[in-house]
C-alpha cells in the first residue's frame, strides 16, 4: 500500500521463509503506508522451498496482495546441511489456520535473478532488502552480481542476537541455517541492520496482544491469530515462553518506522567455524559508534573510527510495534480469501 | 588471617599472575578473615613465569604474607600461542609502585603438584582454587590428578564473559590465553563460579574509591592506589575506561562473601577454535535454573532438569565489594616493605 | 574440433582462469576432435575476472575458437579472502607472449546462467564441464539450478591431490582458492574425477618435450612454446621443478582419452577448516572399489559397497598425453592471429 | 637386555598402551641387546588406564622384565573425547592369550614425573623416549618440565601417517586419540621420528612371518603368535589386510637399528581442528632435506634451509625388522610366565 503522507513509501524486496512470523511480516509490508512493495522471493528454511514458497502465495491471497513477482530462491543453504525447524512450525511451515489455494503466479525466474532485476531497474539506494528467512538468496546475489550490491538501499534483516541464541546457546535459527551466506552478507559494503533475537524477545504475542488483533474483526486477523496460536503453543512447549516473539515483523516494521528500534554501530561477525558458536553474530561492543551500547563503557570518540556499516538493534519500542501492525491491518480490512 | 567470627575461615590456594589486579586480589586473599590462603601457585600470563612468580613473592612481602608454599607454574599455555598483555601490565608485569625484594621463599615443587599435595591433605571438599589467571595450572591438575578433581570444593575464577570480550570482542584475556585449558576446566565435575567481564567492568576504580583507600593512611594501601593509577592509565589509554575494572578481587570477595555477586545456574561453553570466538565462554541462557536470567525468559520448572555445577556472575553489589577491600587493607594495616 | 571417427564427439563447457596450462588446455579442448567446445566460462583465480576474461578471449583468437559464447562469471570466492598467484601466471595472469586483441564477443550472460543455459538445452547427460580454476561458478551453478545438476555428464576438474599440496603443504590452489566451492562440487550427486597434483606432477613440460612442440611449426606452437618458457621459469623459481606440470591440459585430456588416467573410485572429502588442512582433498584410500590403489591394501570385494560418484587419478600415461597435444596443435595449424 | 657389542645400548623409556602391538613392542624393547630399557609408562588408550596398565605388566612377566619402575600416566586425552578401539584389541585390551598375574610392583609416581625423574638422572641427549600409544603422556611433560625437554635425546613415534589413516580417511588412532597433544609433541625442540601408517603397513604379519615366530619354539614365541592370531582376525574383518601391521615394534626397532627404516626430514603439522583432518599429521614434502622424498620432486639445495627437528618414515626393510625380532625373541628364550 503507498503511503497517504507526501513522503514516497520506501521500495522493498521481502525474502521470506514462511513460516508463522514470516505471513505476519508479509501482511505487514503489504498494509503498511510507508512501504511498497515491489517483490516476494522465498528461500527454503522454516520448512522445504517448495512449502513456504506455496505459503508465501498462499498468504499473498490472504493479505491480497496481487501485481508483483513472486519468485523462488535457493533450495538448501551454501555449504553446511539443511536445518527444517518442523518442531516450532509444524509439518507445512505454516501450520495452524486453513490456508486458501494461491492465486498469485510463480514467476518464471530465479529468486536471485529477480533481485538483480528489481535492483536494476530502481534507483540506486532506492531499494531496501528485508530478509526473514536465512540468507542464502541474499548471499547469492552478493556472490553472482558483485556489481549491483552499491546499488541495494540496504538490508535490514531479520536474523542472530548478540546476548542469546535460540538453536544453540549462542546461534539464531536464521543464521544457523546458513552461516556461510549470513558471513557473506555481513561483510558486503552494503548498509546492514540487524533486528536480533535481543530485540524480538523483548515482543511476544502474549494473549492480551492477540486479543487487541482479533479485535479489528476482520478475516484477515482472525487469520493472524489463528497463526499466533498455533507459533505460540509451540513456544510454550519448547521454550516456555509466553507468548511467541514477533521476530520477523519487526524488520519489517523496523524499515517502515525506524524510531521503533534503537540501534548501535558496530562491527559484527558471524562465527561459521567452532564447536559450540557456529552461526552466531558477534557484535563487537569494546567500541561502539554512538552512547547507546549496554554498558556505557568504551563509547569513542575518536574521529579517526568511522562507524562501519553494520547496526545492531539493541532496544524495541514493543508499543510502537503492536500500534504499527494494528494499523496494518485495519488498512487491509477483509480480503474476504 | 583467620576469621574472629565463630564459622572457621574458607581455606584458598590462589593461582594468579600478578598484574596489578592480582596484586589486589592477594592483599584480599590475605587480609579478608573469611579466608584461610592455603598456597598461592603462579602461571604465565600477565607476564612471563619469572616475572609473575617474582611479583606473587614480592607483593606477598608487601603483604605480610609469610609462612604458606609458594610454587611456580606453567610457563605457556597448553596448546596456543602465549600471549603477554604487556600494553596492560607494562614490562615487568607489575609496573607502577617500587617492588620491594621477595623474601618468601619458592618451593621446589611444580605449581601442579603442590595443587594435588594441598588438596590431598586437606578435608574433602575444603579447599576453594581461585585462579585469577588462565587456567593452565588447573587444567593440567585436572589431567595429571583426575582422582583428586572430587576432592576440590569449587573453582571459583576470574575471567570470561558472557556479553562482551576484551582481547576479542568475544573473548576476555585469561580465557582467551589457554583456551583449551579453560574449556578443560569447566567440564570438569567440580563445581565452577564464573566471575567474568560482565560484573568486574561493573566495577572500576574510579577516582573516588581511590580516594577512600588512600584515605587508609597505611603503606601497603598507598601501594595499591600506585598501582591503580599505572593499571586505570593503561585502561583509559587502550579502553577509554574512566578507572580499571577490579577483575581479579573480584573472584577473591565472591569467595570471601557470595552474597557481593548474584549467579546463575547454567551450562558453560569454552569455545576453543573458530575465527572470531575463539577463547569465548557461552553461558546457555535458554535454559536456567533461576529466575535471575538477564531476559526473564526461558525459565525451566523442569523438574529432570539438574542444575549445571557450572555457574556465572551477572549481577554484583560493587558498595559491598569496596567495603570488603577497605576492611581487609585495614586488617592488613602497615607492613613495613 | 569434431571428430572424424565414427563415435561423436564428447561435449564439453571449459570454465577457466587462463592461466598459462588453461591456455593449453583451451588449445587442447579446441584442437582435440574428440571434443567438442560448447561455451567457455571464465572465475577469477590465476588473475582477476577481468584479466582471465579478456585472456580467455585473446587465446580464442590464437586457438582459432569462435561461434561459441564466452561468458564471465565470479569475481571473487564464496566465503574466504581471494588469493591471487601473480608469483607464477605474472600480471597478467598470462605473462610471456604477445597476446593478440581478443575478437570473439563476451556474452551478456553470467557464467552460471550460461552453463545452465548450455546444460539446459543439450541431452541430459552428455555435456561435461572441465572446471580448470577455482570452483566458485559451479558451486553457484549446483546451488542456483540444483534441478539441473542430474543432467550434467561429469565434472572432471583440475584440482587437489591427495599425498601433496602446492599452496601449502595439504592444498592444492584450485582447491584452496575456493575450499567452500570445491565441497559443493564434491558433494554433489555428479560423477566428479579429481585430476590433481598426483598426476599433473608426473606431467613436466622438461626442455625435450618444448622442443618436440616447437617442431610443429606453427605460430600456434611458438605461442605455447613461449607461454611454458614463462611458466616453467616461475615454478623453476619457485620450487626447483625441471619443468612445468601440465595441470590444466591434463583434465581436459582425461575427457578426451580417458585412458590417459588410471583413476580409482573413493570417497573425497575436502576440508574447509583447520588450521594446516583448509583447502586439502582427503581421499578416503582405507577402502577403495578397484586394486588400483596405491598400497594394494583394503581393497574390498563388499558387494555392499557401492562405487562413490567420486575418482581420483592416480597415475598418468604421459606420453600418450603429449601425443595427444602434439596431435591437436598440428589439427590447428596457423591460425595467423 | 644390554647389548655384548662395544658400542653402550641405548637407553629408552617405553610409552604405551598395550594393546597387542604394544606387547611386541615391549618384548622387543627388551630383548634386542642395542636397547635399555630404563622405564615403562602407560597411557589409556587402546583400552583404559587401568586395563592398559595391568596389561604391560602381565607383559613384563611374560617377557622377564624385572628391576625397572612401571608408572601409570594419563588416564584420557587433554582436551578431546576419549576413544576406544576395542573392535580392534578387545574387552581387555589384549584379548587373546591367557594372561599370568603381573608381579613387577606399579611405582606410586605418576608416569609424567617418572619421565621427568628418569630424564633428569640420566646425561644429557642419553635417553630416548618411544612412545606407542597417544601422546598425551609426553605432552603433558612438555608442559610440566620444559626445562627437561632439551635433555631428551629423541622422541621415536609410532603415529600418523602421510598418505593414509585408518580411523578416518586422513587420521592414525594414536595421534586421533589426542591431536592436542600430538601437536605439543611434534611443535617442541626436541627430535622427533614419525613411524607412521605409511611405513607400518608395509609390515604385516602374514601367517609364513607367523610360522617363523612359532618354530622359535618357546613360550614367549607362543604367546606372541597368540597376541597376533587375535590381531589378525580384527584387523582381517575389520580392514580385509591379510596380517596385521607391526605398528608398536617398528618404533622400538627404528631406534635399535635406524638403518631399518627411511626417513626424510621435513616440517610435520598435526591438524587438531577441521571437519575431516582432525587427527592428521600433515609432512610438508613440497620441500625435503634429501633426496629421498616420494615424488623426486622439489629437493631444494637452498643452504640457507634448515633441516627441521622432524622426521617421517618413508620406508622400511621389513626384512631386517623380522630378523630383530626372531633375535629379540630368540635371545629371551623361555620365561616360564
Amino acid at each position: 500500500m503507498n503511503a497517504d503522507s507526501t513522503s514516497p513509501a520506501q521500495k522493498i524486496i521481502l525474502d521470506c521463509d514462511p513460516g508463522h512470523d514470516d505471513a505476519i511480516a508479509m501482511l505487514l509490508a503489504h498494509g503498511n503506508p510507508n512501504l511498497e512493495l515491489l517483490a516476494v522471493t522465498t528461500v527454503a528454511g522454516n520448512q522445504t522451498l517448495e512449502k513456504v514458497t506455496t505459503n508465501a502465495r498462499a498468504v499473498a491471497r490472504v493479505a491480497g496482495i496481487t501485481g508483483i513477482p513472486f519468485a523462488a530462491g535457493a533450495s538448501r543453504p551454501l555449504v553446511g546441511p539443511q536445518l527444517i525447524p518442523d518442531e516450532i512450525h509444524g509439518d507445512s511451515g505454516l501450520d495452524g489456520p486453513q490456508l486458501p489455494e494461491p492465486s498469485i503466479p510463480l514467476e518464471d525466474i530465479h529468486a536471485v535473478n529477480l533481485i538483480a532485476q528489481v535492483i536494476s531497474e530502481n534507483e540506486p539506494g532506492s531499494v531496501v532488502i528485508i530478509p526473514t528467512g536465512s540468507l542464502t538468496n541474499i548471499a547469492l546475489f552478493a556472490r553472482m552480481y558483485p556489481q549491483l550490491v552499491e546499488r541495494v538501499g540496504g538490508i535490514t534483516l531479520m536474523g542472530g542476537g548478540h546476548h542469546t541464541g535460540n538453536m544453540t546457546p549462542a546461534s539464531e535459527f536464521n543464521i544457523l541455517a546458513d552461516p556461510e551466506a549470513a558471513a557473506i552478507v555481513f561483510e558486503e559494503s552494503w548498509p546492514v541492520t540487524m533486528v536480533g533475537l535481543d530485540v524480538t524477545h523483548q515482543v511476544l504475542a502474549v494473549p492480551e496482544r492477540m486479543e487487541q488483533l482479533k479485535a479489528i474483526g476482520t478475516d484477515v486477523a482472525q487469520f493472524i491469530a489463528e497463526l499466533v496460536e498455533f507459533f505460540g503453543a509451540s513456544y510454550m512447549k519448547e521454550r516456555n515462553y509466553p507468548g511467541p516473539p514477533m521476530h520477523d515483523p519487526l524488520a519489517v516494521a523496523a524499515v517502515a518506522d525506524p524510531s521503533i528500534l534503537r540501534t548501535v554501530h558496530a562491527p559484527i561477525y558471524v562465527e561459521t567455524q567452532g564447536q559450540h558458536a557456529r552461526g552466531q553474530t558477534i557484535v563487537d561492543f569494546r567500541r561502539t559508534w554512538s552512547n547507546n551500547d549496554p554498558s556505557g563503557l568504551g563509547v569513542t570518540d575518536d574521529p579517526d573510527f568511522e562507524a562501519p556499516n553494520t547496526a545492531v538493534a539493541v532496544d524495541v519500542d514493543a508499543e510502537k510495534f503492536w500500534d504499527l501492525l494494528v494499523d496494518a491491518l485495519t488498512r487491509i480490512g477483509n480480503t474476504n480469501f
